[in-house]
């Protein structure tokens, strides 16, 4: 009396949802706009990063030769021949037996080949003590140390950290080219919902997958848009699909946990396009459903809230990394089993724990309930080929 | 010849930043809009949720005593007495002996206290053939099993997570009490900076750190707001400082990698406000400066760019965690150092490394580079007790 025909492989359903990923186009933002957006292109270094040799401290461009035998005892002595200042272009020359002063990041004069350091230097009017030998190259940032020209230094695919923005400003990139957002479509229904900013009467609860649709598409860097609570109706249902379809990239319908739900969905999937899949080897989330209308793939997902975020996990991720050409990005952390986690052979089983130190503690809530999603620090995964872990296995928890 | 009169150890440092921090008020936001915010107040449930007991299968709603001894080869057999809509209100009740349809979600009818699921089930006219008996309360979900009336949910300082706004949701939280983001200004200082837009003449290098700290001040929730390149002078610094210190709520100048600069920070900051600390026994970041000036926090961060950007992940996130009322939040992952990691007792150091699988490779960039900002993975951090790691060392490392 099984409800699916057909169970699909977890493996089977990203194949499917990879195929029929539409890949964004690209936009041109401004660097200060790029922090976690996906590099459209390639980003090369156009010249050599510094463009010139510079110092890595305060102190005295020399000739390394000048100081070979320096010491405490017997300290080098040069003359002082100039001085040269932060974001000169001309640093001038360093004879034998010469020095200048360069502070930190300035240009080093031509003829030298190190710098002695301030706190192993000594002025005496025009002349200089260096009381430690340098070696050639010392204290210095070669032409080039940083990044050549023509190098690659992002790949297309890249999400932007912090870090790359600043690296961006030194490749002088400050139109940065990006994969546009995918604007996710967020769907919840049930005739049992109503809106958050209501009170519940008997019978009713309030719609938590919205919310949890909204800020998951905030964090994979979509563009989130709400139609609503949609009664379960043909009608209505139908209607919001189609207009949903029309303006995003991708639509997620939670709800639908019940037989004739599921039923409705995947009929309207079907009618207005394809259905690929309905019913995957996932727990939670066997009664998920991947279409498309009109190239546009929209996920059925279950209505429990926690079943829900599971599918989005397992699932629209690879079909957001695919649609932005990133790779998914999942932060994992080893750890212990601190008790059993049993599962079924042949399905891929998402089991919500806690982190305390190295242990994961699994935690069964019941179906429906919301409180693991926010007590749990995120996801152990039971391959299909497995019969679940023994306590004390080590295993590897995917962060939420 | 030590440049720095007094080094102060991280853990002085850090307990200055908690010190200075101003605490920033409350502001109420749409829960659309919530997401990584900050909660100002504790959110508490208002009701017990869900607001009734509800079955977690589509089934029959009997009572558990008319199943006992029911199997394939005896069924139980029961009388429906009708069926329960999603979001009605009223589901009747079950007299002994009778069974009423229920679909997941649904509201349990008086007098019923399980769920026989469908799959074990079977309809032939106006009665019900039970194939497997039910325990009391088997696929129910009580009233008040995910959250009780008056339970807190979440603390204040809680970082709002994409599960947590379901939460708010569930919890009819549609407005939610937030911590105010920080605006966080940002200087460059030097001679030698041009804007990323501009190419590079002799002796100069384009800005780095006004997008690195951009991207920073972003990620942790804050608001940036540039004050471009300042000239390494005292009169165009010092208006620069006065402005972003009257429109801030904590503002971040790099530059004064040079001694010269640096001295020139610490005089301006001595004479607007109060140097608290200026040498933290800390690399990279030695000559990071902490003052305030009419109660802002202004960090003096080094001018290299990795410099910059430890120092911002060591001292920075501590200032604006305390700012939020939130804790600083670290992903560290268990690694195994690949080449030994030298370090001075007395200080505590922050090296970059880049991880393959288990292995913390070391990157030893010179000064001034900005390539292992984004060849890395995150920092191991060798606390000042400690002489560095050997190779093979087991280790935690900070993720970026």
């Amino acid at each position: 009396m099984s409800i699916f025909l057909e169970l699909i492989p977890v493996s089977e359903a990203e194949e499917i949802l990879r195929k029929i990923a539409p890949l964004m186009g690209e936009e041109a933002v401004a660097l200060s706009e790029a922090y976690d957006r996906v590099l459209f292109r390639p980003a090369a270094a156009a010249e050599d990063i510094p463009g010139f040799t510079r110092s890595v401290v305060d102190g005295y461009a020399v000739r390394a030769a000048d100081t070979v035998g320096a010491g405490e005892a017997l300290p080098a002595m040069l003359t002082i021949t100039g001085r040269v200042g932060m974001g000169d272009g001309d640093a001038g020359q360093v004879a034998p037996g010469e020095c200048r002063y360069v502070p930190t990041g300035a240009v080093i004069p031509e003829g030298a080949d190190a710098v002695a350091m301030i706190e192993y230097a000594e002025e005496s009017g025009d002349d200089l003590l260096v009381y430690r030998a340098v070696a050639p190259g010392e204290n210095l940032t070669l032409r080039g140390d940083d990044f050549r020209n023509g190098d690659v230094i992002f790949p297309a695919g890249r999400r932007l950290s912090p870090r790359d923005l600043g690296v961006l400003g030194a490749l002088g990139i400050t139109t940065v080219p990006v994969c546009r957002r995918p604007v996710t479509g967020i769907i919840s229904t049930g005739n049992e919902l109503i809106s958050p900013d209501q009170t519940p009467g008997p019978g009713e609860i309030r719609d938590v997958n919205t919310y949890l649709c909204y800020g998951y598409a905030q964090t994979r860097g979509t563009i989130p848009r709400v139609y609503g609570i949609i009664p379960d109706e043909r009608g209505p249902l139908e209607k919001a699909i189609r207009q949903a379809v029309a303006e995003c990239d991708l639509v997620c319908i939670s709800g639908g946990s019940s037989k004739g739900e599921r039923d409705m969905c995947a009929a309207i999937l079907a009618d207005l396009g394809t259905v690929h899949a309905h019913g995957i080897a996932l727990a939670p989330g066997k009664p998920t459903i991947i279409g498309t209308i009109d190239n546009v793939p929209v996920l059925g997902l279950p209505g429990h809230p926690a079943s829900a975020y599971v599918v989005m996990v397992a699932l629209a991720d690879v079909l957001i990394a695919a649609m932005t050409g990133c790779e998914v990005t999942r932060i994992t952390v080893p750890a212990r089993c601190a008790a059993p986690v049993p599962s079924t052979r042949g399905r891929e089983d998402y089991v919500r724990v806690r982190l305390e130190g190295r242990d994961a503690y699994p935690l069964f809530g019941k179906s429906g309930l919301t409180n693991t999603l926010i007590e749990s620090s995120g996801l152990l995964r039971v391959p299909d080929g497995r019969e679940g872990y023994e306590k004390g296995a080590e295993v590897e928890v995917i962060l939420w």
